[in-house]
């Protein structure tokens, strides 16, 4: 089975692969907000009747949250399982939106024609190009390359609460040879990446309350604990001045990096200025001492993401509130413990609290760091095959996102992961105004196409 | 005339007079929201009518903001000018409200009735006791006792732009011999005082601007500048350990408390314990070094009043916004000026700020302290009459609020202010179930009804 057919076909089906991938990003499936349940189930059953079509034996499986959609087809060669992710994340605030973010669309820009919506990149589009070139693979050759067994999660965006059992409940129908990814970006619009390590994540929100009800400033300001005060207090003391998180044990297991790995990063050329640049910033505001690229693939972080206290509409209210709150997460590395950090930030946390607080800690989610095994025979012939398809070759990269998934295939299904995808920086996920461009979509398609003719060869 | 008569008007007409503050509360008057600048003007209205109906000559006035309201009645004896303002602050959280905080009720309580709305002790309630004494002095002896003033304000609960634009542009109508101003608390509920200094305040809105657009914190956390971590920073350095304010010349002009007023607040016997302890507190939060009064009355402060950035809502999410904002106001006390300390805190940010931010300022309002001339007799006058009224002698006291209209009152139209109410700390004022006893309410009315008659005999 020859992949030049494939990757004509692939050209020539375009604007139907389009088409579809609109129809599913109309679908406002964020996992999130329990307002969109029924939009994720929607989301899900598009899903498995666009698998069906392929021939594929899909179903949608529930979860205590939003469903798994799984499929099977059957074929020779490598066993491999497919993971993606349908929801979305939410996309407040709306106002900052040149559109309704459901309002799925291409528009020229001056880079290129892209596809505008709330998950264009992140990862309805990137999941679509690996279907995307099932379909063309099937449409030349009558049938799938091999043998592919498909997960897809409407949980990514919140946490993947379920995934985890999930796994475990069905390890043996999930079983595979190794396991491809499509979450991640481009290293450049010329040079696609294979990610070696990510970042795990911890997420922490914190309540603090201190009187029993808001009062006015005017009567108790002077007297009363303030909330606020005590948040952005303990907050504002979250890293030193040279950057460093001050949580007792955070750097406990944090690898120095390898020279070896050093060095071959330090050969990708990147631009700090250009990628700082292009979202208005010009200084890399790490820990002081590591370079740009440390500081998002191999340094771990701690982000306060969210703060609300007390008024803040228009006008001025001279309020001392009840309570105020943060969510606050931890990028990890290497082999930091997620348990042990929470519990230390919880204790550091409640030492700095002053008489008359309470805090309330919520749990939101947990996932220690990856590294990838890059000796698996996959990778390198996926790598060449990447570099057959695109301007320059392909890399091994790092990446600063966490996507535990890779974690839990190896824990829990004893599965390598291979991270590959089209996105890029300028993608703004998880922002207004996401978009995917066509040309990560359509080579992204053509990138799979030609991965699974190498991976068939291996 | 005698007074007699007119307290025994007021005891019958007690359910009349309830009725129709009920309907000035159903009107929700909240004057930082311009979705309800209609219900401005209806409140405005209503006062008109009401002034009309006894036989005071009164208009609204427009500003460019919401309009006042201006009344005239002639009469023998001293020239009052009466102050309250029919604006009301916003009422969110209102899913911490026991009921709509407009549809205005009274409700039987272990504590006694009390009248339940949003505005019912701030300051409808307060302005409707003076309006009542009016009311049933004319119904006995078929006029008012002296020749009044009425102004009543629609911008106090947003920093009353309008203000002392009107004053001044009217100032020679608006003349009196001394001023009446009806919206500050009893000491307790035995006790009513007259507010003999009180706290100036200065608010600020500071908004910091990182990265251009919301970044996603796995592609850019730890290079990526967090404006919120840069306002935690800044905030949570507001003061120093023992609670004082770190803005460079903050505590010029803050005087220390003369020993005469430090003796007369000891005889007042204030029960911080009890004060705090109604909102679930137990120690005083102030500067280290002053009694619990001193930290409400005479000590100046900086709170945050209200902070808001990246993602709060349901769930997770891993954004590093591009925009944190907070809301800080200052009480002043002896002669801080306002405009200085303005200029301090905002240098004092913005050499604060880190690479790559910027920061911008909304200026909500700043006032001075003002300090009351006791020695005017009408003081020594009403003293007297609230205390044939209530159980206890009534007492100067401090404020810890600010109502800036008497020092405007002082500087523009050279009036001294009498700053009487009959508002309880437990009101709730600016939250969520605000409320005013109707043993205030009648009392409050009776109160005035023999200040007038004081003050007539002078």
């Amino acid at each position: 089975m020859s992949v030049d057919p494939v990757l004509s076909r692939i050209d020539s089906d375009l604007p139907e692969a389009l088409e579809r991938l609109l129809a599913l990003l109309r679908i406002p499936s964020i996992s999130t907000d329990p307002a969109y349940d029924a939009d994720c189930e929607k989301a899900a059953d598009w899903l498995v009747d666009d698998l069906r079509s392929l021939g594929v034996e899909a179903d949608k499986r529930p979860t205590p949250g939003h469903p798994m959609v799984v499929g099977h087809v059957d074929g020779d060669g490598p066993h491999l399982l497919f993971y993606g992710h349908y929801d979305v994340q939410p996309v407040d605030p709306v106002e900052l939106w040149d559109h309704d973010p459901f309002d799925a669309q291409i528009a020229d820009t001056p880079g290129g024609q892209v596809i505008r919506a709330r998950g264009s990149s992140d990862d309805k589009g990137q999941l679509m190009t690996f279907i995307e070139a099932c379909r063309a693979w099937k449409a030349v050759h009558g049938a799938l390359p091999c043998r592919i067994t498909f997960l897809f999660e409407g949980e990514e965006e919140s946490g993947s609460p379920s995934l985890v059992p999930f796994l475990k409940d069905n390890a043996s129908e999930l079983g595979a040879d190794v396991a491809l990814i499509c979450d991640t970006d481009l290293f450049d619009s010329r040079v696609p990446s294979i990610i070696t390590q990510l970042r795990g994540l911890l997420g922490e929100e914190i309540t603090i309350t201190g009187p029993d009800r808001d009062l006015h400033s005017g009567s108790y300001g002077g007297i009363a604990r303030n909330p606020i005060r005590v948040l952005t207090k303990i907050l504002g003391g979250l890293h030193d001045d040279a950057g460093r998180v001050q949580v007792p044990g955070f750097y406990e297991g944090v690898p120095d990096l390898p020279p070896d790995m050093a060095a071959q990063w330090q050969a990708l050329g990147f631009d700090a200025d250009r990628f700082l640049g292009a979202v208005g910033l010009s200084q890399p505001a790490g820990e002081d001492g590591y370079t740009p690229l440390e500081m998002i693939w191999s340094r771990p972080t701690a982000e306060i993401n969210g703060i609300v206290g007390g008024y803040t509409g228009d006008g001025f209210k001279t309020v001392l509130p009840s309570r105020a709150s943060a969510k606050v997460s931890f990028r990890l590395v290497g082999t930091q413990d997620p348990l042990a950090i929470r519990d230390s930030f919880r204790a550091w946390v409640r030492e700095q609290l002053p008489p008359d607080c309470t805090v309330a800690f919520a749990d939101h989610g947990a996932s220690p760091a990856s590294r990838m095994e890059t000796g698996h025979p996959a990778f390198a012939a996926a790598r060449a095959a990447l570099s057959d398809e695109w301007p320059d070759p392909a890399v091994f990269a790092g990446g600063g996102g966490s996507i535990p998934i890779a974690g839990y295939f190896k824990d829990i299904l004893g599965l390598d992961s291979m991270l590959v995808g089209w996105a890029k920086a300028d993608d703004q996920i998880h922002s207004p105004n996401e978009k995917y461009d066509v040309a990560s979509f359509h080579k992204g398609v053509r990138s799979w196409a030609r991965i699974l003719d190498a991976l068939t060869r291996l």
